[in-house]
């Protein structure tokens, strides 16, 4: 890096301003966390060429070839850690989801078709399911034996699992359940493993016995003969074909003619139908017991989060590096060219979604560590339980939708040769685009957590009808029991420092930063609530009227949300850091994000008061100069990171970029110094001006 | 519909405002504009299956496919209209291009392709070549019996092509050219034609003659056997292979060892070496004439554009479409289910982007017109050939940008119906990616604009020298000569009205928003020019760094300006409408461009003191009633664009998932009527409570 500090201007200045270095190997190893072995480990396996995408496979070859992979993640032990000692597990839910966040570097599909697989078909016979069912069915699911598809999702209804139109009835006669799907609508649809390597699938679907519907149940169904693989009697089924990305999954349709399986294929631990067909639930409301149900499913959306973290932080160390090699116009020298990074322009294309991956990072970790919390059963109360629920709901949009903005600016910031498949960006964009609709559409998460916000609002202010509140947030659908407690108390902070109104804050000190943040968040909820507090007295219908004029609001307000939970969580890995220079240079980077985010809603700053249009004109000023002295770091931010080559595997993040460069302005070098070189006709030209003037 | 309309509480509210309807039909021939009978007929043939493009293709069969495509358009005629009559043309340049940039809706590849054909290669020896060189080369060129390459970018060079490091040296020994690539860096790179399909190229180099480097041109060489298809002695090639789209196209690159052709292969019309070696032009200087030789390739930004306007329409009309027919959760009733379009979110998804493609659509048409009347030699100064290349580079990254946005909002909107490849979001958007970084990077291309403003800022003001700007504001690559005339005289407006310290205007009054637009461009131009004033008197190496320091704030700047044209464009459109109540909801329309643009810069209006924070605080809301109004008319305002299921090919547009919520709420209501339906558990317990009070 020696030849970049030296000509770089900006990294000049930011030389002058501080001489601190980046201890890369402290924060390397805090960014790997908790589980950080797991995660070396299973970096190590994702760094296995058997394992990688290969570019241009058509969409059968792909599933083949990710299908074998599956049974190489078998061999190799990577898929049992969740699940009980006794199946050769480990009952180790943090570490799991670590490890297979990790795989989305070798091939997204690969990771996700080993959720649908382990993280989704089997966990839901695991967490669903009793001992009984644990015994007969994971054995086969952890070998791949069993390929399971997860059906859940409808054609008809997406975010909406409560509406789900599948029957299964129960049937005196033969003491049987049968599956049903009673129109088109109805069908399970985008189910991994559908279309051509299930035998078996989680179905979910209303439970109907004795003439009542107790909700949505899941249960256990053979789809396919295992030795023939010919569809079983009343199972029809459709190939989803070509997807936008992730096409080693093979994505496909199911639907139930009045398929009958045994009363015992219900994963009965949270609602059981007896010989009777008498229906018995440890949990009383149907609301609550279809909330706990899906709340084992909450992984899903902790992984994407950690995926999604990942996959930015390989996409910033390809575009980082290469920007630090490719050189592009002169200006400041008539003959060298500057390299990208040295451009305003290009630092602040890269540099926020630099903080930001920290920042999204950082959270994970917190996310990941309650998930394990609850699941190890540390920490497993109903209240810790609903705080990672809502957590997963604030930060899985987020970083979904910010690993697709890294990727597509990283893509245009190499320009052309972003395009190419072989570096890596447009192939992670069209596989995690569909992150930011599955596993919860971002825009319904955000609203369960602007449901949780409000509720929290009502509790503390007394003055709002919460029923009404949360009748509407995201419908009847997700019936949450709701309490204050877990998230941050944003409405207790701003009534213990009593900083609301206070208009000047000193922008790059944490107090500050953290003021202006939170106070938007209690502002805007304040706001909302206040608003619907009208609904509470109207009839149904004018009640949504008035919800739906402020949904736009509301989800904005869950956004704020959780951009203070990334925030503080940034802030508090700071204190983990024990190198002074590692910290200071870290403590400008949470200044960007910050800052970032201040300058992202500044008007709103401006608007309420919060910021003084004086202060709001230096936001723009103290980013650009955070920039400056980000600069000469950035290599060393995205090498924390710790990806090699072998995760990279992008031909311009090789220092390719930089030999071609040599090369070239040795060539130009060469010329000069011959003498034999051409002449520019500009030269000519002006050389020819002044001799006339003379 | 109707049943849309008495369901929707949104559209009875709107509807009791106003009943307006749209006239789609006069509508749709505005937005047809001027060459309205060649954009049919290039729908028509746009329609036909052969030329659409076939998901799940590999590379090689999709290469084929587009090359027979290409054959099929010559048979169809497609591909002459722009050439002189003499090769069976019309010399008709706007019409060829609205006809190219249709194409866009069957497969963008072919698009591409056939520009890389005609619009470059082919374009590059008519408007470069002289008629010795058209009567040689344009017949084959126009029946594809050359296929052939536009040699510029090279892999150390994208967008600035003055750099380029190849040469053509004219040897007198033998009165030839030699061509050399005399560093890896000058390979020719992402030349469609060169990995497959191309015998010849035209060849951007260096030009070298009697010790004086005049500078690029461009020459005619041959580059494969047409015979045998071997590569001709010298030339070496390299497969690009796979991209994040566009895979119909044969991308590679070419470096040339010492290749020798004729001198008269030298294109030249600007730039002539004769028998002696003699350099002679019309043009005196070397930046005129370099500005002068890419300006005639102008038609490839002008067709992007242009292109990009047709595929957001196609997305919308697709997600609308979807929008009004999906339902998803129930507010507003206990049975029935919302449509997606009535939820205000989902109107403040997709109604922006519906406004901003207007708005793109009567920019496009007159960027269209000015490209037209500049070639057809109507109108063809050097200053109108200045201001269609500054039009172009303001347009081409917002309508490029804006259509990536448009697909991907579309696509989210959709939910994974949206990620099902059938339903063209995820497709067109690969393919449409690389049309920001090509044919000029949008970044780069954005601050050939604001050299521009700040050259008519300081011709304005007389007080910043105007070298020292341009010669940092891309480099000293793009040696423009700058006159002040063409672009709206921002400046001038405002010194008209004096309206630059009006804090208190009428948001949804066209001239305040016409005056809050244009204040913005001409202050902040102002507040760029002041900072580099200081610039001007240091050595080249410290100006360059106050330049830097400004590098974002001035793209930011051409970018207002550029938003200003856009909505200049829609307000000059509003005039051509006769029907007053289309012209009325498409006043809405423009209005929520216009407060869009302001919502998006509102922090700078309110720090600037141009809107009041009470004023400012209006602005959302204004926002949300426009949403409201506009709802009724969505499905008319897309249907407006005129394009058939042939042209969609989405499964989900065709009112299949009407037909199937229709199916789903009929069964419901069968179910409810027949007595016999289950009933819910949830009822049950209410009715014991109930009980149990009594």
């Amino acid at each position: 890096m020696t030849e970049l500090l030296n000509s770089s201007p900006r990294t000049d200045r930011a030389n002058s301003i501080d001489s601190s270095r980046i201890d890369t190997a402290e924060l390397g190893e805090i960014l790997l966390g908790k589980w950080a072995d797991v995660r070396r480990e299973s970096r190590e396996l994702a760094a296995q060429p058997r394992l990688h995408k290969i570019e241009g496979l058509d969409y059968h070859e792909h599933r083949e070839r990710t299908f074998e992979q599956m049974k190489y993640l078998v061999e190799m032990k990577g898929v049992h850690r969740a699940f009980p000692t006794k199946f050769g597990g480990a009952g180790e839910h943090g570490g799991n989801v670590a490890a297979f966040e990790e795989l989305v570097t070798a091939d997204p599909s690969l990771q996700i078709k080993a959720g649908v697989q382990w993280g989704l078909f089997g966990s839901a016979v695991l967490h669903l399911g009793t001992e009984e069912h644990h015994d007969k069915w994971l054995p086969s699911i952890l070998s791949l034996d069993t390929p399971g598809a997860f059906a859940m999702t409808e054609i008809g209804h997406g975010s909406d699992v409560a509406s789900i139109g599948t029957t299964a009835t129960w049937d005196p006669a033969t003491d049987e359940f049968v599956i049903n799907t009673p129109f088109r609508a109805a069908w399970k649809e985008y189910n991994g493993n559908a279309a051509k390597d299930g035998v078996a699938a989680v179905v979910f679907a209303q439970l109907v016995t004795r003439g009542v519907s107790h909700g949505v149940h899941a249960f256990y169904v053979d789809i396919r003969d295992p030795a023939t693989k010919e569809w079983l009697p009343g199972i029809t089924t459709e190939d989803d074909g070509i997807k936008g990305g992730l096409n080693g999954i093979d994505n496909g349709r199911i639907a139930f003619d009045n398929v009958r399986i045994p009363r015992t294929n219900l994963l009965n631990r949270y609602g059981n139908v007896d010989k009777d067909g008498q229906y018995c639930s440890p949990i009383p409301t149907p609301g609550r017991r279809f909330f706990t149900m899906l709340g084992t499913l909450v992984q899903g959306r902790v992984s994407l989060d950690g995926a999604s973290v990942a996959a930015s932080k390989i996409a910033l160390q390809i575009a980082v590096r290469y920007a630090s090699e490719r050189r592009q116009f002169n200006a400041s020298s008539d003959t060298d060219e500057e390299v990208l990074l040295d451009y305003q322009r290009h630092q602040r294309r890269l540099f926020p979604l630099l903080a930001t991956t920290y920042a999204a990072s950082f959270a994970h970790e917190g996310l990941l560590q309650k998930f394990d919390d609850v699941f190890s059963g540390r920490a497993d109360t109903d209240e810790d339980r609903q705080d990672l629920e809502t957590l997963a709901a604030g930060l899985k949009p987020l970083s979904t939708w910010h690993v697709l903005e890294t990727l597509q600016e990283c893509r245009e910031a190499c320009g052309g040769a972003g395009f190419m498949a072989e570096n890596r960006f447009t192939s992670l964009r069209s596989d995690l685009d569909v992150y930011v609709t599955f596993e919860g559409d971002n825009t319904v998460l955000l609203q369960l957590v602007a449901k949780r916000l409000l509720a929290d609002y009502a509790k503390e202010f007394r003055n709002v009808d919460f029923g009404v509140l949360a009748r509407f947030a995201v419908g009847q659908a997700a019936d949450l029991t709701i309490n204050k407690t877990g998230l941050r108390q944003v409405a207790q902070f701003v009534a213990d420092t009593g900083s609301a109104q206070k208009a000047v804050v000193a922008l790059r000190d944490e107090s500050g930063q953290r003021a202006l943040l939170t106070e938007r968040v209690q502002a805007m909820v304040a706001e909302v609530g206040g608003a619907l507090k009208v609904a509470a007295k109207l009839p149904q219908d004018k009640a949504a009227k008035i919800f739906n004029a402020h949904q736009h609001e509301l989800i904005e307000a869950a956004q704020a949300h959780a951009e203070l939970l990334q925030w503080e969580a940034f802030t508090d890995g700071l204190q983990q850091i024990q190198d002074a220079g590692t910290r200071k240079v870290m403590t400008w980077l949470r200044d960007l994000f910050g800052l970032g985010l201040i300058e992202k809603h500044l008007s709103w700053y401006l608007m309420n008061g919060r910021l003084s249009m004086q202060r709001g004109r230096t936001v723009g000023d103290s980013i650009n100069d955070l920039l400056a002295q980000l600069r000469p770091h950035a290599l060393d931010l995205v090498d924390a990171f710790g990806y090699t080559e072998a995760h990279l595997r992008a031909p311009i993040a090789t220092g390719a970029e930089k030999i071609r460069q040599d090369e070239a302005m040795d060539y130009a070098r060469t010329q000069r110094a011959s003498g034999t070189a051409p002449v520019d006709e500009k030269t000519l030209l002006l050389k020819v001006k002044s001799a006339r003037k003379k």
